[in-house]
């Protein structure tokens, strides 16, 4: 018998792990937000996953449950684990992936090098934290941030006064001088098995990930050592069962630090669908089902993903995919079936090539046809 | 709006367009013939495709209506025609697939190289061409044939007296003496623009594919211009549309031959999905929708395919997952859903290596794990 997964949520990495499933002989089930979701083509329910009955009802037609976000509520999950549903991340992972003042707790607890932080519960904590860190800090919402939302770069604490008065704590952080952004994604089993892809380069964009580099140029040694240790000591220490991406600060005096985590497919992995042997999703899958994991070796020296943010300002995103597809025959394009808005991640665009800069000029150009 | 595919035929190779669909934002449909058929993870419709209405009804969804199998009758194509539905490959073209007396006739008018062959309608035409060719003929059943069905190798005309009395002409073709076998895959649109993967060889067991080797081992020169040269011939003679598979013989005299020809994706390219730049189901879906078609490089040095044929004698497929994803990291394993029968294609493996020997080896070893 197959084994089945259910993915809660229905977004585009939900959709990119049909691929992956189809592949292994998988049967796939989707608990979707709308039935237009981007993961339709897959056998999918329309639910509402911040209700436990809803969840449990899918659930109970899975082998194991896994996520496309974060944001199933706390006491969804001890429904489902009470059930006895197979959750992956578990529940107590998870935790630190939508909290992320538990996270840098945590972090702070194993000795896993992070920005200087602090948690606020009013003004005067902001603003002594400013004061001590150069004048500037970034204050975050310990909850439902993503994609730069729940993120502000500030200089006093009047410009979080909105967030304070809600009455929850915040999280500050330290404006890390930082000479570029890292991602180090790795795959653990409920077992202990463990497997890291090369250390990447993020390009972000208004707080949106842009472009993803891999392997990170220069990458190699002191760098690659200290990304795939952090990653280790995050995913043991956290016991997270699934793809862990660890995004990275690479600062200006060397050393790397703790920035996001993610515990899912992540963005800064979609280069591995073409560029790896085995993909972050086909991983995802074998690890949330404890099955052996496979090789993150490379398929090509230089591998470039641009995201497709956005879409055309005028007609559908498919009536760019002739011109897209005549031009770069070596492009790999994604369309997430998504109805396009500004700075909406809609698709993405994958090349490998033996030099860097022929990948990037690819991968841009290709992803700029479906841009205004 | 995405462009909406339909196929006729819900196997493995309706199945492994899905990825391919996925990945280019297009919705994907499928006609199978019962609800467990092996692509019933797209949006799938149970009908049957020799009745006209059920398959009109299909397509009036569709923008194109494309084939996992050539077995649909003429007079449903007519109706489909009739109706100005979009069908690639075209009911003119797909009838040299469906008959093999056509598509000895029409390879003759073109002057294709191919195996010497008559047309038998009685015992003493399959007696006088065994006679003239040695003592030995191969005799096929025009329509219907598969794996290795509908082909006899005879000595005399008895061995065929069955098909002779259902009054239906066989076609009788020589009993080729061949080095090896091989395979050319061509992709065309139909606007013309037309695109070859390397020749690759195949090795058959009991009629039945069982390994494929890409490129094909000493291929270069002259091999690859006779081979490539008969595909486009074939493509734009018989006016195909879709990938087009030409089974090759290379004769021991050094001759290429055609063999069998199939209008659809082949089991002679399912290791594009990992080995090429573009595989053959995306290439397939491109062609069809007229859209512009990808690079056909190869993404790794050798590339081993090997069918997973039959399955374990007692439990499931499933069930093998495990020890063979441990023994074999680098192996991809692709399951297609199907229940266990001694012989049936059931998966395949395809391993990339930059040794032909380790891709062979690991190939086997992983596939083997299947099999009893």
């Amino acid at each position: 018998m197959s084994q089945r997964v259910g993915v809660i949520g229905g977004g585009q990495l939900a959709r990119m792990m049909i691929p992956a499933a189809t592949n292994l002989g998988l049967e796939f089930f989707v608990l979707a937000e709308s039935p237009d979701s981007s993961a339709r083509l897959a056998a999918t329910t329309v639910g509402d996953y911040t209700d436990a009955n809803t969840v449990l009802a899918f659930a109970r037609e899975c082998d194991v449950i896994t996520f496309d976000h974060e944001h199933v509520p706390a006491h969804v999950l001890a429904a489902l684990g009470d059930a006895g549903v197979s959750i992956h991340p578990a529940p107590h992972a998870l935790h630190f992936a939508q909290d992320k003042l538990a996270m840098r707790e945590r972090l702070t607890e194993l000795g896993i090098p992070q920005p200087d932080w602090a948690r606020a519960s009013s003004a005067a904590d902001c603003d002594a934290f400013i004061a001590s860190h150069g004048g500037s800090a970034v204050a975050k919402t310990p909850r439902g941030g993503y994609d730069g939302k729940g993120v502000r770069f500030i200089s006093s604490s009047d410009e979080v006064a909105d967030w304070l008065e809600t009455g929850a704590d915040i999280l500050l952080e330290e404006a890390v001088s930082f000479r570029r952004e890292l991602a180090q994604l790795i795959a653990r089993r409920p077992s202990g098995e463990s497997a890291l892809w090369p250390v990447v380069e993020t390009v972000q964009a208004n707080g949106v990930c842009s472009e993803v580099i891999a392997p990170a140029p220069g990458g190699e040694g002191p760098i690659e050592e200290m990304a795939a240790d952090i990653a280790r000591r995050v995913a043991n220490g956290l016991d997270v069962t699934g793809v862990l991406a660890v995004e990275l600060f690479e600062t200006t005096d060397e050393r790397i630090l703790v920035n996001e985590l993610a515990m899912r497919p992540h963005n800064s992995g979609h280069w591995t669908i073409e560029g790896a042997v085995t993909s972050q999703f086909e991983q995802h899958l074998r690890a949330v089902l404890d099955l052996p994991l496979g090789s993150t070796a490379l398929r090509g020296e230089s591998i470039v993903m641009v995201n497709i943010l956005g879409g055309p300002a005028t007609g559908a995103l498919a009536d760019r995919l002739p011109q897209a597809l005549e031009r770069h025959p070596e492009a790999k394009v994604h369309l997430y079936g998504k109805s396009p808005r500004p700075g909406r991640k809609v698709g993405h665009v994958t090349v490998l090539a033996d030099i860097l800069e022929d990948a990037v000029a690819q991968a841009r150009g290709a992803a700029g046809f479906f841009q205004d």
